[in-house]
Order: C-alpha cells, then sequence, then structure tokens
C-alpha cells in the first residue's frame, strides 16, 4: 500500500465505490504462515509432502523460513497466495486428491516489517528484563 | 484440476519439472473459510468491518456464508484469494492499519462438493442415528 | 472474567507476580470454532469422522452450531478445550492414528456475546443498507 | 494415548459408550502452535502482548519456540489448552479487553515427535536433493 496521498485518495473512492476493483495488498509483511495437510493419503506421515513444498518455495525464489508447524513467506499478497496455490495443484499433480491448508495472513500500512523483524522487536523486549 | 489423462500429463511433468509454472487449483471447493481481524483500532467491536467485508462479497457476485467466527466462499483459487486480499485493502483504504486473517482452503480433485453438499453429508449420517 | 474490582485487583496481581497460576477464562464466548482433520485415513471423505464429533457434541450438552468449515462453539475455556481434546481421544480410540484441529478461539472481558449475537450485529449493520 | 492393549480396549469402549468421559490427550506433539491477537488495543504493534506470552510461558517451564507468525508448545493437551487460556487471562487482567487466538493443535498415537523431529525429518529429505 503505498502512502502517496494523491493514491491515498484513488483507493479511499475506491473503496466506497467498488471495492471488487481495488488491487489486492502489495506486501504481506511477515506473516503469511501456512501449513498444508494432505487428506486421505495412506500413512500419517507428511513430511515428503512438506519437502515437496519447501523446494517449490526455494525454486521459486519467495524469501521463506520453515518451521516445525508450518512454513512463512513474505511477498506481495498475490505471490505468496499464487505459490500456495502452486503446492496445492503440485500435490495433486502428485497424486494427492485433498488438501486443507491453512493460513495467518497479515498486512499493514504504517510500516514495512519483514518477518525478522518482527522476531527482534519482541527479543528486544524481553532482553530489558535482565 | 480437470482430469483429462492428457492434462494430467502435463500437469505432472510440471509438477516435476518446475512447480512455480503449474496454474493455481481451479476450484476451491466448500471450505475457503476465513476471518479478518483488524488490529489497532480504538473499539474491541468488529462488526462495522465485517459487514463492509460482507458488502464486498455480495458486490463481487462469488458465492459466500456468514457464520459467527467467519464466512465461507467458493470459487476458484485466485476468485477466492483475490477477493480476501481486496478486503484487506478496502479496510486499509478505510483507515485500518493492520489486519489479520486465518484462512481454512481446501482443494479436492476426487469430485466437485459446494459447502452445502459437505453439511449435507454429514446431516445424512447424523439422521441414520434415528 | 468476573468484573467485581476485589477480583479484578487479584487477577492483576497474579497477572504480574505469577500468571501460571492464573485461571483460564471462564468465557469464550461466541467463537471457539474448530475443524479436525484427520490425516493418514485411507480415504478423502472426513464425514464420518465430523458426524463423530457432531454426536460428542450433542452428548456432550454444549451449545454448538455446525458450518460447512468447522464447528462453533461456546461455554467457558476449559469446556470448550476439553471436548475438543475428547474428540481427538475418540477419534484415536477409533483408529486414527494422527489428528491436526485449528481452531479460532475468542475471549472477552466488555460483554457476553453469544454466537447468535455476533451474527445479529452485523445482519443489523447490513439491513439498514436498504 | 498409552499403547497398551488393555487402555486400548478401555478407551475403545468409552468411545463407543461416552466419548463425554474421555481423558484428553496425554500429548499434543509436536505442534500446538498458536498466535495470540489483541482487538481494539490503541495500537498496531503486538510485540509487547507478545513478549508477556513469553515471559509466562518460560516461567511455566513448558517447552516452547517462538517463530515470527505464532509460538509452539509441547505438552499434555491439557498443559498446552490451560497455559494458552492462561496468557488470554493475562492480558485480559492487563486490560485488553478482546483477544483472538488461533492454533493449529496435532495429536498422533504412531509415535512421539518432537517439533525438532518434525523439521529434522523434512531436512532429512531436502539434504537427500543434494
Amino acid at each position: 500500500m503505498d502512502s502517496s496521498p494523491q493514491l491515498r485518495h484513488i483507493l479511499e473512492a475506491m473503496a466506497d465505490n467498488d471495492p471488487t476493483k481495488l488491487p489486492t495488498p502489495s506486501a504481506c509483511v511477515a506473516d503469511e504462515d501456512f501449513c498444508l495437510v494432505p487428506i486421505g493419503t495412506p500413512t500419517a506421515s507428511v513430511s515428503k509432502e512438506v519437502a515437496e513444498v519447501q523446494r517449490l518455495l526455494k525454486k521459486s525464489g519467495i524469501k521463506y523460513s520453515m518451521h516445525s508447524a508450518g512454513t512463512t513467506i513474505e511477498g506481495s499478497w498475490d505471490q505468496c497466495m499464487t505459490i500456495i496455490g502452486q503446492c496445492h495443484s503440485m500435490l495433486h499433480a502428485n497424486g494427492v486428491v485433498r488438501i486443507q491448508t491453512t493460513m495467518r495472513v497479515g498486512t499493514r500500512t504504517d510500516k514495512k516489517q519483514s518477518f525478522d523483524d518482527k522476531v527482534a522487536a519482541v527479543e528486544k523486549l524481553l532482553a530489558e528484563d535482565k
């Protein structure tokens, strides 16, 4: 979301008149966090599928970070959503018939904050405890 | 996801070679369920923002259903994701500086199942109890 | 959360001194919404498992409402969480080796608001459009 | 979930007869991942609240790991859920009137898998790519 006053006016007018014509946010900074679960696979292990997702993310060039309960990515709304959709398509192509993904997506207009910045902000507060 | 054998082959090859070129799923059948939370607003009430989202959904023409803990929409991956992105953009344009949305998104290739079908399948099983 | 001034003081002191001794919230009003997914089951259908969950909820006496992307329940924090844990235990006992549940849980201290109230508040705003 | 044949029988019988009497799972191994959002706070920053949650987790002695989009904890179902409920109570006591938490909770009976194990399993697969 650009903060130039002119663009702001245009976006406000669109939001009032026809929000279905609005662009999607230019940044999902810091917390598009997703966790993809294959359903109806013969095994309870999902590491194979998670590894395939990591390979796709690596190939895509997007900034990403895997943790034990999901993967966080950082980019524009459309970039983030397209890549997760491609993960679904890839696993479907590989034979997984049903997939459920849960996501937490954050956007903000007051500042740019990468996922490293977010963790750093909390760690700074915790460091003051000592 | 089309099930024609030819398209399947193409998708499988893309999944192997370069999944970042794959199309996103053509259908998020039945459970793109999302819940949008504004952060840093002066009041604990979110009904104003939820109402704005419902108006946008209505205007967009997408199939949707509001429940007390979110809204379920049904369409192609890109349609669903674009509309939710526009909800963020609209609220940002209206002055909300930070938004977090959580989603559950399901795709399947074995059958088309609308969100009404899903509830009906469970209710059919429960009806057999009597 | 009781709003009597005396109890507030006690809770504030506990929050400062040892929050690990705090009671859990007495109400998860309106949106403990959960969606349970079995992993490693032979079929992509989950309606059998969802039906079993509905039966348990009915038997428990808790207020609940199923929608296409999950089920919303209403009660104290411990009641809500215990019941969802029992759903996991029940499905495990029935042979499902792995389960993932996603939840949205809301608590508020400013007013009691049931899940019907939440939907009503939004519908009131939308009705004013006409 | 104990795997002794005797206990299995008892649990199966309870699941059939009255699942509302079942114990909750003894382990939420590896992915009780939660993200807590205060609603109606004057600022869009949530690092203060996240830091308070980290302090409570530290004090509680539970195994936990913060990442940029949430915190993962590991323990029995009741331990995990009670602590997150106490986080809500603590923030309420500190003046936050409304809180929404989203969680992904996993339980499995086929093996014990810590959150480090999960990441290691995926990284092992990825290492084989080279």
